[in-house]
């Protein structure tokens, strides 16, 4: 299959893609039947361009990655607005990576929706459209016969709810549990080790884990956002992220920490939900697991998922939740998968 | 798709995996155009029978499960050898959960190289065949246009290299390191609280997790078995069991586990394998893990996976390694593969 690729976004995640992408040239083609271009990328920084016959990537990366715009390449258009890029690029696969907004899911939101009228294949990592309204853009999908990927919404590209597709297709998920934001796990990681909470999101903020605002993460908005998202794939739902209850971890004390430690228990920011006789019960807050729980030995900023089924009992699965290269693997995932249902 | 099925050995899998083929039949019909008819089953003990249009599923759930000969059923042909019903059954897929012999592979053997060289798709959570001739095994059913499929035959139902065709589809794995036996994994669990080797493995023999002779876990043999299809799987290669480094736990004393344990370390029985300059290495040994290691704190009968990939760092996966329902839904999973791979 030959995808030609329109990136809106060219940041940290979408560079990671394009990385990828040059990387796995040879085993796309060899072993998925992948062919591609990138015919188009628009950045709010970095300009825009359209180029029918590809653009240079390792120009293209290189000039990002000194902070030049795109627009000093040699293609057939430059300027147009991220819209027009998706209406005018000769492009059959959208892949989304603008910043995240769980307010209206914009700009995101439009761009998806306009990709899939158009009835393009769309990818994203973006969590606002995706949560805010995934039942319209998946039935959108559906009805223009495009595909919508959204694997890096949550934990990147770590299996997760792309599990029920495949190694858990045909069981019956009874519940989920998860560390789905690695910012906040870290944060508690660090007063275990005797940090107060203001000195541990200052250290996460130095690494880069944390934004100046980190209200997103600690106040389990970004918890709330992917949870919103496995329900929704999984259990086949319109879940809204604001009707999910939800806790951050910003009023948790180091003798908090300290006190469960020593009754054996340890305090991580869980994400949840349980299909209880057909009514959903879903929440993000922060939980005393005991050491013995899967859960409770994930430390630092690795995320982890916990799902209940009817067939195997508890599965856990833990890796990176984000960074450059597995979310941008999630996109090259998705791109895979496209490849393999299209054949 | 229709699969009429010939199941070979009908004790504890291949009725765990009959009950969740009648328990599914809706979702297997709705989600995936899955049906089933069993048109041959064959037992050592509990006898053979044959019947085109179809056996009463649940009638022999009920005579296999009170010890009752299944040729007291109203069929069509009754007394055959398992390569006679192969052959002489009008089936699509032959699901061969005879035992595990490592040291020819038989019966099993020749019941997956007489069901491929039919053309037949085969289902097996039967090590031997798989460890012993995975190379030749594959190439028939590929020369045949068969599908030959035994996620079962490692971790049960429980996600490890199918993990390879979806959700990291694309990635390299550089290495893998499991606890793929959970009898040792309880022992080495049950010395931690206290017991000697020779009592724990009382327990686990009084609990149905060790054999009377239990030589094939504890001395690693089991572990080694899976290691070599892990191997074979994902590294592409046609290593056999004898090739592989293995010490088992039968040599550990409470008194190592609680030296470790005051080091900050615990041991466990390590499958591992490595692909170091395009050379292969692969052993199976107790190892003291940090108790930070993700597999540091699996516990009990559970198993666990580790992969170090290249996009995304390590990945573990946690998760049954054994049991009546886990080890059917590895069947069941398999069929529904085939079944999407076949659409």
């Amino acid at each position: 299959m030959q995808f030609d690729i329109a990136l809106i976004g060219f940041g940290t995640v979408g560079r990671g893609f394009v990385e990828l992408l040059i990387e796995k040239k040879a085993l796309l083609k060899e072993y998925y039947g992948i062919e591609w271009r990138i015919t188009a990328i628009s950045d709010l920084k970095l300009g825009s361009i359209i180029n029918s016959k590809g653009i240079d990537a390792k120009e293209a990366l290189r000039l990002a990655d000194t902070g030049r715009s795109l627009e000093n390449l040699s293609v057939e258009k430059r300027g147009l607005s991220s819209l027009e890029v998706i209406r005018e690029s000769s492009s059959n696969l959208l892949v989304e990576v603008t910043w995240t907004n769980l307010e209206n899911g914009e700009p995101g939101y439009s761009h998806v929706k306009e990709a899939l009228n158009l009835g393009k294949d769309v990818i994203t990592t973006n969590k606002g459209p995706v949560a805010l309204y995934y039942r319209e853009l998946k039935e959108l999908a559906k009805k223009r016969g495009a595909f919508f990927k959204f694997k890096g919404t949550v934990m990147s590209g770590t299996p997760s709810f792309n599990l029920i597709e495949g190694p858990l297709a045909g069981c019956y998920i009874e519940s989920i549990r998860g560390i789905l934001n690695g910012t906040t796990n870290f944060i508690l990681s660090e007063m275990e080790r005797g940090m107060s909470y203001e000195e541990a999101l200052r250290e996460a903020q130095r690494l880069g884990y944390a934004e100046a605002d980190p209200t997103m993460d600690v106040e389990g908005l970004d918890a709330v956002a992917k949870l919103a998202i496995l329900c929704n794939v999984i259990f086949d739902l319109d879940l809204k992220p604001k009707e999910i209850p939800r806790r951050g971890i910003s009023s948790i004390t180091l003798e908090d920490v300290k006190e469960s430690l020593s009754k054996g228990k340890r305090i991580k920011l869980i994400a949840r939900a349980e299909k209880i006789e057909g009514k959903l019960i879903a929440e993000v807050k922060p939980i005393k697991l005991s050491l013995t729980d899967p859960l409770a030995n994930i430390m630092g900023v690795m995320n982890a998922i916990n799902f209940k089924t009817d067939c195997l009992g508890e599965i856990t699965v833990i890796g990176p939740g984000a960074g450059r290269r597995a979310t941008g693997y999630a996109i090259l995932s998705d791109m895979i998968n496209i490849a393999m249902n299209r054949r």
